[in-house]
């Protein structure tokens, strides 16, 4: 069994396909700059060179089909036969209150996604798009959505609701969703095999640190609290976006200054963050190396960074009461050795010592306290792909 | 030496006279409805009845000579004559970068902090009315600034940043100030002083909740971190207002709701926390009364804020590595019992156990964790005037 695995932004999507035999990658890639006269098709097929082509594509839909081309080709393919795809898993940003798992894609989920929309204006409308080219290109072939907010379904109200008027929950549906759920989900379900303890009895506290970053306190193995909120701009510092920040700073911005509210709601998703701080880049190597050669603020950004961590991991141990071990993933979390040392050696309140040697390695499963330690430190890889094909199949295989 | 303490408002202020020999209140009292044809004075001297008088008081400082004349009255005053008063000491909210202590008052003082107007448009116009109707009723007498935010002055930058666009910092002076510093302040050394540890060694997170609120992480008697932010709107819920949320809420709801960010800031500040989430009253006592007859939202309004002053202590208790203890003050702090105790319950995984009977009081000095605790739970009631009154006289001592 085959599955496709799309992950579709507004100009742009990154794919995969899985044989789900052995759950193996069999190709990837990604397609950029839709619209535009020099859109970049990037193409991976198993243990082969990576292709990349730049040329006009106009549209999703016209993207999935070059990319489904090459697929079968008979140079670069890996498969025989579209008809080999068995079915589409597509990553679904806002499932709003109505999805508390993955779901087999009919017109009833589409008119569900189509209601959220206002809850991820960015986000939800280029899924919609890609669910409609896939079925278009591979019709009859079934499609399953996977939310980045379902794992998240399990929080109970004092974690999801905030302190404002209750009618915006009702009326507004404002309340915590948590997004990142697919990795967090994976990383948590690894970090307890990896550990040997069953799933509902493993408390543990994932920090998923990329471009994106959330925090999760995951107790028997469902998610509690998470630090990204109704929308993804809460939480943790992350590359460009402010993570928390006092709501009232939007008001006084608004009458001190000469930013529209949109002005100001653009600056802390797109000008903020680490980026902001630093004005080095949004990227944590940049941030490292112009630390290291001096720069005040992007060491700044980090310890700004390493604070709000630290925050995150410190209220969720408290509200978990027991925690088995805090799970380190996403571009910063496998890959920032320093920094991820850097939080692990503050984190001895919880009874976890750095195990230097172990934590010198970057995006490989590893436990990097020390064996004492009697809350273990880890670093467990994300694979949302997977976890997506994952559902997929099993969806499919019980419709 | 007598010292007079004003704490202003837009249309009331709160005051005590303190013989400073030996710290004692001998009168206090507020002014409300300023500006109204039924002002009501309330005026309450040592050992005596409290007298309550309405009429018309046509401005603050009318109010003040209305107060000084009962304070040295033939029958009910406490005092000779006005000359007794040797300073006058006055709560100031905010205090922006200028000021990390308290401040003998002059012309440069005053221009300072009406530089600061914009960080508290609301309290910081009344302190300026508070300290020139003082200044013009008592010529001669030095008048001292406190400020709410002194204390936290000491904050280190990881602290008070916002992962935001730096120049927000530096142009506009956006960053974390923080609040209720005098009552942070007094209630961690007068807890210090309890335990017999040294202020300078001694770490403690202050819980100050009443009907505004803040948590205060305290390293080696200094301000380390605390909840507030910019402006009193961050940090836990409070009375009416929201305390964190998603700053994505904001243009959520300018997007899809009738609502200006006007109203919107407006509803957060004054129609949200305990008020908005019960919807029955922004007074812990009714909404613990309304949750024993069964009301849901109330229920909801405590678990809401327990779950964020639980996530506080812990942020802070990481931060600061090592913990003496947890102080509780401030009317919900000081209290609300079974608020308290269902947060100290909370807290096992920091060394913290409940000693029942001890925590059966209100408004007490108590240690109230059992005595084997490696950290103490404490109530310590907060005194902000005291603070105030003893920066004034050592002030003007040293003058």
């Amino acid at each position: 069994m085959f599955v496709f695995v799309l992950n579709c932004g507004s100009s742009s999507f990154k794919y995969q396909l899985l044989d789900m035999r052995d759950e193996r990658r069999i190709a990837a890639g990604l397609v950029e700059r839709i619209g535009m006269s020099d859109s970049v098709l990037t193409y991976e097929p198993e243990s082969r060179e990576r292709i990349k082509e730049t040329f006009a594509i106009a549209d999703h839909a016209a993207a999935i089909r070059c990319v489904l081309d090459r697929l079968v080709d008979v140079n670069v393919g890996v498969i025989k036969s579209l008809a080999d795809i068995s079915a589409v898993g597509h990553r679904v940003v806002h499932g709003g209150e109505d999805f508390s798992g993955s779901v087999l894609i009919d017109d009833g989920v589409i008119a569900a996604l189509e209601k959220n929309v206002p809850l991820a204006p960015l986000h939800n409308p280029p899924n919609i798009t890609g669910i409609r080219a896939m079925m278009s290109a591979l019709p009859g072939v079934p499609n399953v959505g996977v939310f980045d907010t379902a794992f998240h379904a399990t929080m109970p109200p004092e974690s999801y609701m905030y302190a404002v008027p209750y009618d915006w929950y009702t009326a507004h549906h404002v309340r915590r969703y948590g997004f990142h759920g697919t990795s967090h989900r994976f990383v948590s379900e690894r970090a307890a095999a990896i550990l040997g303890i069953a799933p509902e009895k493993f408390n543990c506290i994932t920090c998923h640190m990329g471009n994106g970053s959330s925090i999760t306190a995951i107790k028997g193995g469902k998610s509690y609290d998470t630090s990204m909120g109704m929308t993804p701009l809460e939480g943790i510092a992350m590359g460009t976006r402010s993570g928390d920040v006092d709501a009232g700073i939007i008001k006084f911005l608004g009458d001190n200054t000469g930013m529209s509210f949109a002005d100001i709601d653009n600056a802390l998703n797109k000008q903020s963050g680490l980026y902001g701080v630093s004005g080095v880049s949004s990227d944590m190597r940049d941030i490292e190396s112009a630390a290291r050669d001096g720069n005040i603020r992007a060491r700044l950004a980090i310890d700004v960074l390493r604070h709000r961590v630290l925050k995150y991991v410190g209220a969720y141990a408290i509200l978990l009461g027991r925690v088995d071990a805090v799970v380190f993933t996403g571009g910063i979390g496998e890959n920032a050795i320093d920094f991820r040392a850097s939080v692990i050696e503050r984190l001895g309140a919880l009874g976890i010592g750095l195990e230097r040697s172990a934590n010198d390695v970057r995006g490989k499963e590893a436990i990097v306290s020390t064996p004492d330690s009697r809350v273990k430190a880890m670093i467990v890889p994300t694979n949302e792909e997977l976890v997506i094909a994952r559902d997929t199949r099993d969806i499919v295989g019980a419709a």
